[in-house]
């Protein structure tokens, strides 16, 4: 998994059948290594507030782990951070 | 997911029999860090048109997420983005 | 699977209910290539302590080869590593 | 997928038994960021010649879109790309 | 996959149990972009021995395609190449 902190979210209208009912957040992860902040798009069932830092994880575990195993999804938030103090930077 | 900008599209007469049909979208990532524009090529089942900004799953998700669990597809369209004013730089 | 450094690790009070049960330990992978350190967070059965080398597993492999093939895990500590000391640098 | 050049072929004579009868060709990626060239190494199924351009699907949807569920091959030469002028740089 | 050189291996007494029986050899990928060596650890089958060059199969290709579905192994060494001779740099 990858630490991240939402900053915002998207809306599509025009979307897979499949996707309907999800939210869209986008997530700059901690360890942005180039001077623009680098973003991922993840789905959140945890419900996340921007500015929260997040457990995000990626690939097959992203729709099998949240139960969507059919969606065309490959980020999930699936943890919020309690105290990301010693972390940052 | 990320978010990318359609710039073009990929015509392959020669290809697997798997992927007749499909749409093959150039996508040019939002946040591109090299100077050079990074591509990727995306299947669109949405309807996407270049200009468009959108969302694309990689992975397995795009295959199993898309209806195609047998295409050897690793990129898929699944969102056309509504606005991507805040987003952009 | 690659080598890293365990570092710390994550509390997540609110988290997927297929997540309760896990320690998620921070580990910075040996070949960090930027300045700032590069994290990602692995979830650890084997015991490992801060301070010590590890092989993390990533991908699916993290939640198939670790027995928890419905959880939303993309990373794992499968093994602690008994001397790093010829691939220090 | 990515878009790379087919810029020659390797042979492995002691390899796994369920890799028998593959041809395994060299890709450059597009957009190779590095000075050096960047390359990776893609099973061919459709005939694919040095200097041509094509499709290369990785990860799961290499073996499972190729009808090698059971090989060990993350990337897959998928389709070749009939006029590359546009998009090279 | 991807062209790598195997430079040695790792101990790891101890390790899931689905590990067990497992050589891991350190293998540097042929076009390691940081001035740093880069490092990835994969399982070996094939008998690699240190100083040759092989193909790394990386994802859920290495687990499934070298029979161990069930492992937490995301590379496997899957094939030695016969002569590097033209792809060395």
């Amino acid at each position: 998994m990858i630490i991240g902190k939402v900053t915002g979210s998207i809306v599509s209208t025009r979307k897979q059948d499949n996707l309907i009912g999800n939210k869209f957040m986008v997530i700059e992860p901690l360890q942005a290594e180039s001077k623009k902040p680098k973003q991922l798009v993840a789905i959140d069932n945890i419900g996340a507030g921007i500015g929260e830092y997040v457990l995000v994880a990626q690939g097959s575990a992203a729709r099998i782990g949240c139960n969507m195993p059919d969606a065309p999804i490959d980020a999930a938030i699936v943890g919020i951070i309690d105290d990301i103090g010693k972390l940052e930077q």
